[in-house]
C-alpha cells in the first residue's frame, strides 16, 4: 500500500558477510527505509558501503553512531557477544531493534537485555529467526496446522555446513567465541521444533566429536554435535550441527506426523538443473545459507521494517530468543559432563 | 554503484496478469527507476495502480499517455497483436521500449516494427525473453558453454501449462488471436534453442491435437503442439507446447550433449517441501510461469533499466524475436497442412 | 504349482551377452526347463557353458544340435540376421521357439519366416519384448489402463547407451549389420508405444546424427537417431536412440495423459543410494541393459517356458515384431531420403 | 560352478509372512537345496505347502519332523520366543540351522543357545540379517570401506512400517511378545551400524511415544521409539523404530562421514514410475520388508546353502545377533526408566 510517509531512517552496526547482506538488502530491496549510517571496525566494508551503497555516514564507534545520527531504528549484526550491550544501548536510546540471532552468549547480559527491551514496549524488538519467513518453512508449517500429517511424533532438524567454510570458521571461532556447535548451528532449529509444535524441550541428551575436524579441539570447538530432546507433550527431536559437509549447506527439518511426514531441504538444490554425466544423476547444491535464504532475508528485515511503521510486535518475542539459547546450551552441557540435562525454560 | 543520478521516469500498457506483475516489481523491486503512469482499459486495473502503486497518472489511450507524460521509458504488456503498433509509436516518440514477446503475430506488422527499431539505434529496445535470465537457465547455458557436456547433439522443450489454466486460455483466445500453440507456448524454448546452440532451424515437422480439450477446435486452437525441428548445424530438437497438465506448470528444458547432459525443470517444484502421503513421497508442483520466473521477470527489468541507464542495447535483439517468431510459425504451418516446412530466416 | 511332469529339454544358439545371461538364468532360475545343449562358435563360450553351467553337449552348427537333440524348445539369441532362417528351421523340425528381437532385418526373410511360423499354430513362437515384463512397465500399463492419466496424448521413448559400450559397439557393427539407430536402440519402444496406445503409427520424421562420434560414419552407422510419430489416432511419439550417454544407460519412456503423466526410468538409478559428495547430490546410474532388465529377461523365459507347457501362444506375436520393425526402418528410411515417410504396416 | 552332488535336503518351521517367502525361494529360487518338509500350526499353511510347492511330508511338532526326517538342514521361521528351543534341539540333532533374527528374547535361553550353537563348530549356524546381503547396503560399505566418504561421523537407521500393517501387528503383539519396538524394528540398523563402523554401543539414551497409537498402551507396547547411540570409538547414531508411516515401509540408513554421505532408502520406491497427477510429482511407495528384501531374502539362503555345502561358517555369527539384541534391549529399558543406559556387550 502506498503511503506518503517518509522512510524510516535507519542504520547498522556490522558490515560481515551477513551485515553486508543485510545493508544491501535494506538499499535495494526493502521499502520504506534509509540507510543512512554504518558501523563496522574494518575500513574497507565502511569505504563500500559509502561507495556502493551511498551510506551517508559511517562510524567504527557504534555509541556515537546512535548518540550522533537522527534514526528510527538500527540493525545489530556484530559479533553475538555485544549484542546485548548494543541492543541496551539501542532501547535506551530510544530506537527500534532488530538483532541477529542468537541473542547473546551470556545468561546474565541476556537476562537484563530481555529486561530493558521489556521496559520499552512501544518499540519494537525483533531478531532474526529468518527461517520462519521462508517460503518452504511456511508451507510446511501450514500443511502441519492444517492437520493433514497428523499429530507430530518427531522432528529432526540438520544444520550442516560445508567443509569449504571450515577455514573462515576456525578463524572466527579464534577470534570470538562461537557459543559451541549447538549455539552456533541449532538455533534455527530450535526455534522451528518449538514453532511447529508448540512444546518445549524438558531433557537433552548431547554428544560431539571432532573426527572431522580433530583441530578443533585446539580451540575448544566441537565439529559435530547431536541431540536428541523430550519434548514436554511426548515429542521426540534429534539435532545435529556440523561443518563437515562435502557437498553444501544441509539445513534440512523433518517432521513425522501420525499421518504422514514432510521433509524441508532434504537435497540442497542449488537451482533446476539436473546434470547428468560420469558420475551418475547429479543435483549441485547450495554451499551458504546466505544463498539460501536470501529472500527470507529480504522478508524478515521488510516484516520489521512494516512492524515499525505500524508500531506492532512481531511474532517471535525475545523470550523465544532466549529458550532458543538455554536449549541449545543444554544440549552442549549434556555433552560436556557426559550426563542428561534437565531443561528448565 | 550509487548514482546521484534521478531515477528514469517509466509508464506502462497493461495490466493484466503479466503487466501487474511488471508493475509491482518497477514500484517495489526495480532500482533507478520510478513507474510514473499507466494505461488500461480496466478501469478496476487502474485502481489499483493509483492505490496499491501509487503511480501519479492513468490512461485508457496509449496515445495520450505517450503524447502526455515526460517518461523516458515505456513497458508494452499489452495483448500481442498491439505489439508493433504501440512499439512503433512510442520508438518515433524518443522513447526506449520494453516490449514483452512475442513481438506480434502478423509478420508484415513485425517487420515494419523491426526497421521503425533500427532506424533509432540509440533508443533501447528490448524484448522479454526473461528466461536467458532465469539462474537456472544461466547456469546451465555456462557449464554447455565451458564444454562441459561436450557438443550438443539434441535438445528438448516442453512448455505446458496446468490444466487449471484452461478456462482463463479460453477465455483468452477466444476474444484475442493467441498466434497458436507454439507461438504462445513454445517462443521461449526456440529463444532458448538458437541460444544454446547457435543455429538456426531449417525444417520442422509438427504435429497439433485436442485430444485433451477437444472443445478448442471451436475456436481454432489445439491443445498440444510437436515439433521437431532439424538445426542448420546437424542439432536436432524437439518442442512440446500444451495446456492439459494435471500436475503444474511444466517448463522443462533438456540439452543432450556428446559427454552429459542437463536437464532444467525436470519437475516444476513448488518449494523446497517434499511431503510423505498415502499416495507416496511427494514434491508439489508450480501453478504458474508467474511463481516460477518472478525473478527472471525482475532481472530482466532492471536491466533493461540498468541498459537505458548506460546507453547499451540488450543481447536478445529485435531480429532474435523477429527469428523466434518464424520458427513457431513454421512449426504450426506444418501442422496445417500436415507437410514438413523448411525454414528461410 | 507343482506338477510331476518332466522339464522341458531345451537348447540356446548363442552365448554372447545376452545369450549367456538367457543360459544361467535358464539353468538357475527358470522352473520346469533344462537347458541341454547349446550351439556357439567361440569354443571358450561352449567350454563356459559345459563347465559352469553342466550343459551336456555342445555344438558349433545348429542344424546339427536340432537334428541330433531330444529338445522341446530352442532359444535363438545369435546375431539377427540370422533370425529367420533359424526359426524356420527350428518350426520345420517341431520345436518351440524363443527367439530374441529384433526378427530379422531383410523385410521378405521376415516375411518367410512369419509364414512359417504361423504354419506351425500349435507350437509356440516368442519374441524377446521383455519389457512388457518388467514391473515398472506393468504398473505403468495399468495406470493408463485404469485411465488414471485419461487419453494418451504424447508418448517419448529414450533407447541411449552409455558411451562406455561404444567401443565393442564398434566391434559388433563393423563385423554385422546392426540394423541402424533405430532398429538396434528403439524396438522396444516403438512396441510399447503400440502396447500403450492401441495405434500404430502412420507417418514418420526421422533425423539422425554423428556429433558424438563422427568416426561411426566410415561403419555406415549413425550415433543419433530422433523420429517424431504421427500415430493412427492423433497421437504424437517422439522416439530418440544414442550411444553416447555419459552417465549410463538411458531407457525413459513417458507418457503424457489429458490428467496425467506417467515416466519410467526417468533416472537410470543403479540402486537406492544416494550419495553425498563434492559434486552435490548423485544417484548413481545403471551401466547396461542387462542389469536394468535382468527381472524381465527372467520373467519372460519364465513365461515362454509356460506357455510351452500348457500351450499357449505368447501375448505379442510375430506380427508385432514385423511392424515394430517396419516402424524402425521407416525412422530410417526418412532420415535417409530427408523426407516424411507413411508408414504401410 | 557345476557339482554332480545331491541337493541338501532341507525342513522349514513356519509358514507364515516370511516363512511363506524362504519357502518358495527354496523351492523356485535357490540352487542345490530340496525343501523335503514343512512344520506348522496352521493347516492351510501345510496344505499350501503341500500342494503349492510340492513339500513331501508335514508336521505340527517340530520334534517330529526333525526326528523323522532325513535332512542336512533346517530353517527356524517360527515367533521369535521359540529360536532358542528350536535351534538348540535342531544343532542337538546335529543339523546346520538357519536362523531368523532376532535370536530370541530372554538372555538367558539366547546364552543357553549361544553356547549350544558354539559347542557345534562343524555345523552351519546362520542368522537372518539379510540386508547385509543387499545391494544397496553392500554398495554403499564397499564406498564406506573405500574411504570415500571419510570417516564415519554419524549413522541414521530408520524402521518404520506402514500404517497399513497396524491391525496385523496388533494381533500379532497381543498373542506374543514382540521384543519392543527397538527389538522389533531397529535390531537390522544396530547390526548395519556395528557392521559399518565396527565399532559397539556403549551408552544409549531411548525415547517411546504412543502419539500415533495410543491403543497399544493396551498391549504394553510403543508405536514409536528413538534412541541415541554413543558408539565406542566417538561415531555417534540415532535409531528410529515406528509403524505409522502413511506413505509405505522407510527403510532408511544414512552415513555421514567426513568427506561424503550416503543414504540408503532414502525414499521407499516402489520401482522405476514417476507420477505427474493433481498431487504434484510422485514416487509411488513400497509397503512391505518383504518386497524390498525379496531378492536380499533369496541371497543370504542362497549363501547359507552354499555354506553348508562348502563347510563355512558366514560372517555374521550369533555373538553378532546377541550384540544386537543387547543394544535394542538397552534402547528400550533406557526408555522405560528415563535415564542413559550403558551399554556391556
Amino acid at each position: 500500500m502506498v503511503t506518503t510517509r517518509k522512510p524510516l531512517r535507519a542504520a547498522i552496526i556490522g558490515l560481515g558477510r551477513l551485515g553486508e547482506r543485510h545493508a544491501r538488502h535494506l538499499v535495494n530491496k526493502i521499502q520504506g527505509v534509509k540507510l543512512v549510517a554504518a558501523c563496522a571496525l574494518d575500513s574497507n566494508q565502511l569505504e563500500w558501503a559509502k561507495n556502493e551503497l551511498g551510506v551517508e555516514t559511517t562510524y567504527t564507534n557504534y555509541k556515537d553512531m546512535i548518540d550522533t545520527e537522527n534514526i528510527d531504528a538500527i540493525f545489530i549484526v556484530a559479533p553475538t557477544p555485544f549484542h546485548p550491550e548494543m541492543t541496551i544501548y539501542a532501547m535506551n536510546a530510544g530506537l527500534n531493534v532488530f538483532c541477529e540471532k542468537p541473542l547473546g552468549l551470556d545468561f546474565n547480559e541476556v537476562d537484563e537485555m530481555a529486561k530493558v527491551i521489556k521496559s520499552h514496549p512501544n518499540q519494537i524488538f525483533q531478531s532474526g529467526f529468518m527461517r520462519r519467513y521462508d517460503d518452504s518453512y511456511r508451507y510446511a508449517k501450514k500443511i502441519v496446522d492444517n492437520g493433514d500429517i497428523g499429530k507430530i511424533i518427531y522432528m529432526r532438524g540438520y544444520g550442516i555446513d560445508p567443509i569449504s567454510g571450515m577455514e573462515s570458521f576456525t578463524k572466527f571461532a579464534t577470534e570470538a567465541d562461537s557459543g559451541g556447535i549447538f549455539v552456533d548451528m541449532n538455533i534455527h532449529d530450535i526455534d522451528l521444533i518449538r514453532w511447529f509444535t508448540g512444546q518445549d524441550p524438558v531433557q537433552a541428551y548431547g554428544l560431539t566429536s571432532n573426527i572431522a575436524a580433530p583441530q578443533l579441539a585446539d580451540i575448544g570447538e566441537f565439529e559435530t554435535g547431536v541431540a536428541q530432546l523430550k519434548m514436554s507433550d511426548g515429542v521426540i527431536a534429534t539435532l545435529i550441527g556440523g561443518r563437515h559437509a562435502a557437498h553444501g549447506n544441509q539445513v534440512e527439518l523433518e517432521v513425522m506426523g501420525s499421518n504422514g511426514w514432510v521433509r524441508i531441504g532434504e537435497h540442497p538444490d542449488l537451482n533446476r538443473v539436473t546434470v547428468f554425466n560420469d558420475q551418475g544423476v547429479v543435483r549441485p547444491s547450495l554451499q551458504s545459507f546466505g544463498e539460501r535464504f536470501d529472500t527470507a532475508f529480504t522478508d524478515e528485515v521488510q516484516d520489521f521494517v512494516n512492524n515499525v511503521i505500524v508500531g506492532k510486535q512481531p511474532e517471535v518475542t525475545v523470550d523465544d530468543g532466549i529458550k532458543a539459547l538455554k536449549i541449545a546450551k543444554a544440549c552442549q552441557q549434556s555433552a560436556n559432563i557426559g550426563k542428561l540435562v534437565d531443561i528448565q525454560l
